[in-house]
């Protein structure tokens, strides 16, 4: 690494002009920050002028490789193969990882995942997984190379040692408005995910009411610039868009959603869980190595879901990290929240559209997520979606049943999700899942 | 003030969505930082986004009004009349306050005068004061009222009491690379002339190369957002664009403009100086309801230098704030710098253009000026210009003088001078000292 320095208010006045930083003029920023060299205040100022004027894929990639190199990059060596990871840029109901993680480990390629907690109106892998009793995603790297190694899988939180310059980073962007941004965003995930060891990376890049980019082109920016990184990385990188209109699958909250994925690899569970599930799952196994396609990595998805492999490797996990594998065999012996209320359509016809967002919110209001970082959650409190996009719907008919510890919040959640999801007298358009598939070659519409 | 609340996160956020922030939400984020329950590196967000994104005159307006009243807003009742002050944005060789505020007070108008120091390329009339054996520009409140009363002249630098929020976000601005803004430079000025407890203010607003402001559209823009807050807070305050593109009159650093105050004070002095000083005098004094009009003011002016008053009300107010007279009344008595060494042509021509910027940070390699807020001046430090634009000289002629106490530094001084001055065969267009006069009644060609 570099060992120049620069006047900080000079690199903040370039980024403020709209002028492209050098790479050397991002290693000093990121590393003189980490060892609290340069202030808070003008990192801050400096992150504002790059969230207006915007970073460039080098920009984007010298940022990316100082917060990697801020920590240690895994050494995966001791595990054959190629080790392929999934991210989620995070949406309302998105339980994929806990469903396709056992079917790709299953499937011979190791995933050696670390995860993060949910924060605003999205849930977080971490919290769903201390749903199950027992359950720690607290392991030193030690212990996480020991598990992979094992298990072909391993489910984690982000140590110490991983990208710190990003924690420290997102943290001062969650107070400064400065999160919302395509190329510190794309850092953030891929510092984190490089330094964990990975060969190749699929992204399930999301659109719409529940995800943090509304619109499908920013969508596509992101997933452009995040598969752009990987490559100048040299690791496979592919990105799909995925729709995030409304939940995905019915359950949202943190067991509701162990719970479900659950059905999943036993073989049941929503439709629209099942099909990006099959679609990043064979994606990885064809990254790793273990299938000459996506179409044969997908079929062997399927397959490890019929044959119980991938149901089984999830109870090995559940086991070799802690957890209580008796609720996973029978998860109708996990305890219910006190109040359990059935909310009514307040009127008949289809469900037309969703605000995923707000779904998402009153989930948090319900006590399955948290307002601010030491927040603990409810791992009972969420909700279940009996009707989807498409669905008809009589008046009075139950359409969300509340699961919630805090009674007194019960009335307002319920009128929440009713104003939440639109009734209409006319079905609408069938969501389409999955519309783009984002690789080195571009943009594509075929998706497989 | 309003004492309600906000989420500072979301306030940033809406300045950094191009949103106007509410007079409320403005004062509550000066109030709270000013109480230490904001910090540092939210208001740089904040600072970069309105940098980036603008603050319209209410907002402006709001800060001012929320920096000024972070202090105390001094009450200058006990001197009876208008009391007007003058300020200048900034530029090399700008001793213009040292010689209109004598002249302003002999001429009966009380001028409350609170002025900076120098930074970066710009000289500060503190530091140009203060070059002056014994005289003190530190004063509590009541002295200063009581300088004011005996006098009807003051002439010193900014106490704790007054807008402390500015200062903090000047501070902030400094190393943040947010200082070039227009509406944030407006709101720093207005609140700290506001709290002085003005009735009316003449600004003397430069552009050119030895300017804040490069731009004459620039100059032009800040000079009407000036205005436009004075108007609001109910004072008379009026504006020129002025010629930054060469020093103004023929002395750089601190006694070296002192001295040159003097000649113009006893009625010689170079033409440029002698122009816009009875003009901002002759404003002020209008203001100040002694003249009916600016042309009168102008006149006055020219009769107090004329008549010896002026310069005794210089003695004066030197002699007040403890200053040594003598070498006020014998500038030649002064000591001089250990090194004094001319500055020859390199070519024969015409003196074309000058890099005003450049000659002032030669200044301050000479030890004019700081680097650093706690660098102490040589007040000894500077140079004598004998040649300004549109000059016939020739090759190895003297075009500069050189004066400093750091030997080492005047061979590259030398070079830097020479740099700046270019020279070339034919004679340019005489420069325009004043080109518009901003009131509130819009910008004029015409100046008086």
């Amino acid at each position: 690494m570099s060992e120049k320095t620069f006047n900080t208010a000079s690199l903040i006045r370039k980024k403020r002009d709209g002028e492209e930083l050098s790479k050397d003029e991002i290693q000093y920023l990121i590393r003189a920050y980490t060892e609290d060299k340069i202030p808070d205040y003008q990192i801050s100022a400096f992150l504002m002028a790059s969230f207006l004027n915007g970073l460039n894929t080098d920009e984007a990639t010298a940022l990316t490789e100082s917060m990697l190199h801020s920590g240690i990059v895994v050494d995966l060596s001791e595990t054959p193969g190629k080790k392929v990871d999934k991210h989620s840029t995070g949406g309302v109901g998105d339980k994929l990882s806990l469903i396709l993680a056992p079917i790709v480990a299953a499937c011979g390629v190791p995933v050696p995942m670390i995860s993060g907690r949910g924060l605003g109106h999205t849930g977080g892998t971490l919290d769903k997984l201390e749903s199950i009793p027992g359950f720690t995603v607290d392991v030193d790297l030690d212990r996480y190379k020991e598990i992979l190694k094992k298990q072909n899988l391993v489910l984690v939180g982000q140590t110490e040692e991983i990208a710190p310059a990003d924690k420290r980073i997102y943290a001062l962007r969650d107070v400064t408005a400065t999160v919302e941004s395509i190329p510190l965003i794309a850092g953030s995930i891929m510092s984190k995910k490089l330094a964990e060891g990975i060969d190749a990376l699929v992204l399930d890049v999301k659109f719409g009411s529940g995800a943090f980019m509304k619109r499908h082109e920013d969508a596509v920016k992101l997933a452009e610039t995040l598969v752009g990184i990987g490559e100048r990385f040299g690791k496979k990188t592919i990105a799909y868009l995925t729709n995030m209109e409304q939940p995905l699958g019915n359950a949202v909250g943190n067991w509701l959603e162990v719970k479900e994925s659950i059905d999943c690899l036993r073989g049941g569970g929503p439709d629209d869980v099942m099909e990006i599930t099959h679609l990043l799952a064979g994606t990885m196994i064809y990254l790793g190595d273990m299938a000459d396609s996506v179409e044969e990595g997908i079929e062997m998805s399927r397959q490890s879901v019929e044959d119980g492999t991938a149901f089984q490797k999830w109870v090995d996990i559940v086991e070799e990290q802690g957890g209580d594998t008796s609720v996973i065999e029978d998860p109708d012996s996990y305890p219910k929240a006190d109040y359990i209320v059935d909310v009514p359509a307040p009127q008949g016809g289809y469900v037309s559209e969703m605000d995923a967002f707000a779904l998402g919110m009153a989930s948090l209001e319900l006590g399955a997520g948290r307002r601010a970082k030491e927040d603990s959650v409810d791992p009972q409190a969420g909700f279940m979606l009996h009707k989807k996009i498409g669905d008809p719907v009589k008046k009075g008919e139950t359409i969300v049943t509340i699961h919630t510890n805090k009674k007194e919040m019960a009335d307002a959640a319920a009128e929440s999700i009713q104003k939440a999801i639109t009734i209409k007298q006319i079905a609408p358009k069938p969501l389409r899942q999955v519309t783009h598939r984002v690789d080195t070659d571009g943009i594509h519409d075929h998706i497989v």
